[in-house]
């Protein structure tokens, strides 16, 4: 494997750095800021570059830490190995909830850092802002992003068994304590109101929906999280879970001025490829001098119909070893948030937890984080909703926004290529569900759509599950 | 009539006064900032007071035009009347939307600042910021509150007959041009998406969805407004609708040093009144020398179980002959614009339009802005998200939040008192369902509930209904 970082499974706590080193550079003539030619509606600003600069004495200052944690130092909240005992021994005495799947993705994402300056499940008033303005505001008034409610449901017999006690113990899946929300509030969990404002729908059959909230109980429960030992999956693919801060370590080590992150869920094609390098590209034309790609994978709930993660894992590291992708200025790692198909108010999350982990640049396609409406024949969202709301939202404005240019299959040039609207019939779109039925059908798609190694895993794994799906058929049929 | 402000119709156009004059006055002891005992959230912030204290002089400066509007002069989209034939030209030869009853109401609060700074329409940028932001972001990165999306929907004929025009006729419902919208942007209508983001749900039955959201079309058209005339109703209660110009005059005239508004959509019972005069009291007891009232209750669309606005305007008449409010201190006019019934949505915009027209305390009950749910047997909304969103929306921080205090019908007082629960079985609550029912069967509510002359307002009005319906009977279930 070339993947360039993959041993990390040592890596315990690293103190955060509170000062980030300062580089002083000439400021470089080819940095620009984009401007825009056609006049703007009144209230629509595109984020000014985060690269600081001087006054008017010719030096531009970039920070090595390329981009502060939202709301103060990154939270830490995995208790130090030498009070754990005691913690635990504490938590066993108090009430205690059962966590889900998910809740434990939430429970990981929360310990280290991702939701900055998040300590917790919401209490009601950060649920709220969360619901009705996607940002938090902080004691100095100034806003961080936040677009989804990050809660912990529990049922009407929870609620009764917590009573009056002001702290309850974490239950993970195999029946062990692993955390504890400290200073709990209980308040309503009031359904129809979080899907409608979240998903802007409440139509049956959207998947977050459907697998958590749905089934959850009508109460929820926030408070202040303290967690036992560091989140792991023993599914193999810990070492790419990489926490923020050992991500901004990694940067920092591979000495990057710039971070550029691409959230994806889905195998990587050559099109893809050619964007990420595309945009190393234009920031070298900017005069950064070493952008580092973080390609980072969301490894936690999809649904059912979405590659699973170590299939995706495996394909991109087929991708980094082919050299699709260079693994000198590449980063993989698991994004372990789950997957909400929110559009528009998942993308910030998306962009805001990269933020976080120390990306100033982030690519942004076609209707991030959408899907088709589930009962509808249309698009949930509006394609270009994402990309609008991830420029207008608050907090966000120290983030570089990077639009996605569409690539599509040059069927004259026989590669995948920037869309050349002028000859339109040239290009093919292979959409995702496209893609899935060719290696379904073990058909090869056209030469140059994605690297053969990276296709091989893909037919491989439609072919397990075809194998997997024969082998369930009822005797009877298969006789 | 023993109303303060009523022959207004005579008023035109007044310069707003941009840098309004500062009065200096000692910091008084009594001025108590509220702080509070326990532990707040992490997030939650209450806003600060609006009077700007000095620099530890003893000193506080307490503005006469006592709060600025939302971002900037307040604007004033009514054509000048010497451009009033040229314009009228010029939109002519445009392409014409015909407005409908709300729409022509949105027209009159933009046209008058009432949504400061917006100046027409929403554009999609807007637009989108309105839906997930509640907010829009102004030049200088500052926010003003904006929850209600202000739009103009257009249907698929329309949208042709515009084609590449740049600007619009907007036509009136008497099929006269009232106003025109300038560098128009057409988007799509997402209505699921807009009703699911404003109210939290979609259920049928929502009155604004089925007034005004299902029938428009699927487009929406946003630009700059100019409107021809000053917007009026001739419906005799024109005089009752000052411009928020025109309340901050009548401010400055009274040499008001606080403003409270006070919004509503019922008759006023004895309750609302100890809760208007308690307040004024409060305030003098903070320092306040002159605190005016702003009686302000909702004269767009409401639905159809409301008490119509010209019963309410009298009613509200009769409270003020009666003394039951100080007609020295109290301005009573009308807010020009519809209901949604949205709750925390709406409870901001009626924050809002009230700093722009002067207000710098705003008084909120439970569940404002509130109905029942439509299809299932509980309130839409929390009771208490109203209160608590509105105190942590972005951009209201310069306006003072007044929680209501509860008040009942005291039984052994025989009179309208603040709930005291100590003695809960004393009191006993009448709903606007319960009064309205009273009404309609011409039962007189417990004495000391309503000012007598008030009362029979509504009695006549239920009255005229129960005509009106039985005049309505088929002829031959009357014979």
């Amino acid at each position: 494997m070339a993947l360039t970082i993959k041993a990390t499974t040592h890596i315990t706590q690293y103190l955060y750095l509170q000062s980030p080193t300062k580089i002083i550079i000439k400021r470089n003539p080819n940095i620009r800021i984009q401007t825009r030619t056609k006049p703007r509606p009144q209230f629509f600003y595109s984020h000014p570059m985060s690269v600081e600069r001087g006054g008017g004495d010719g030096v531009s200052v970039i920070k090595s830490s390329l981009i502060d944690p939202d709301g103060g130092p990154l939270v830490d909240l995995v208790v130090p190995e030498k009070d754990r005992v005691s913690k635990k021994l504490e938590g066993e005495l108090m009430p205690k909830v059962k966590l889900g799947k998910i809740d434990v993705e939430w429970v990981h994402i929360i310990s280290e850092g991702w939701a900055n300056p998040l300590r917790g499940f919401m209490r009601e008033d950060e649920y709220l802002q969360s619901l009705h303005f996607n940002s938090l505001r902080l004691e100095d008034g100034s806003f961080v992003n936040m677009s989804l409610p990050i809660v912990l449901a529990i049922d009407d017999d929870d609620k009764e068994a917590i009573g009056s006690s002001p702290d309850v113990g974490l239950v993970g899946l195999n029946g062990d304590l692993i955390a504890i929300l400290f200073s709990v509030e209980i308040y309503k969990h009031n359904k129809e109101e979080r899907i409608a404002r979240t998903w802007g729908s409440t139509a049956p059959g959207l998947p977050y929906v459907e697998e958590v909230i749905t089934p959850a109980g009508n109460w929820l429960i926030g408070g202040d999280l303290e967690v036992l030992e560091r989140i792991n999956y023993n599914d193999g693919l810990d070492h790419y879970r990489l926490s923020p801060l050992e991500l901004r370590k990694e940067f920092d080590k591979r000495q990057a001025d710039a971070v550029f992150a691409f959230q994806l869920r889905n195998p990587v094609h050559n099109g893809h490829a050619l964007l990420m390098n595309d945009t190393r590209r234009r920031l070298l034309e900017m005069g950064y001098k070493n952008p580092i790609l973080l390609l980072h994978p969301l490894g936690g709930f999809v649904k059912a119909d979405d590659v699973p993660l170590d299939v995706r894992m495996e394909q991109h590291s087929k991708v980094l070893e082919d050299g699709v992708l260079d693994p000198e200025t590449t980063i993989v790692a698991i994004f372990p948030s789950p997957m909400h198909y929110a559009g528009p108010t998942e993308v910030q999350w998306h962009a805001k937890a990269r933020i976080n982990a120390g990306a100033n640049f982030y690519i942004v396609g076609r209707d991030p984080a959408g899907m088709g409406h589930p009962t509808e024949k249309r698009d949930l969202y509006d394609p270009d909703h994402g990309k609008k709301v991830l420029s207008m939202a608050p907090g966000l404005e120290k983030l570089n926004i990077l639009p996605f240019r569409v690539a599509a299959y040059d069927t004259t040039e026989k590669k995948m290529a920037f869309f050349d609207p002028s000859r339109a019939n040239d290009f093919l779109f292979i959409s995702g569900t496209k893609m899935r039925t060719y290696a379904r059908s073990g058909e090869n798609p056209p030469d140059g759509f994605m690297c053969p190694s990276g296709w091989k895993v893909l037919v491989n794994y439609y072919k397990s599950l075809q194998t997997d799906e024969a082998a369930q058929q009822p005797a009877v049929l298969s006789s």
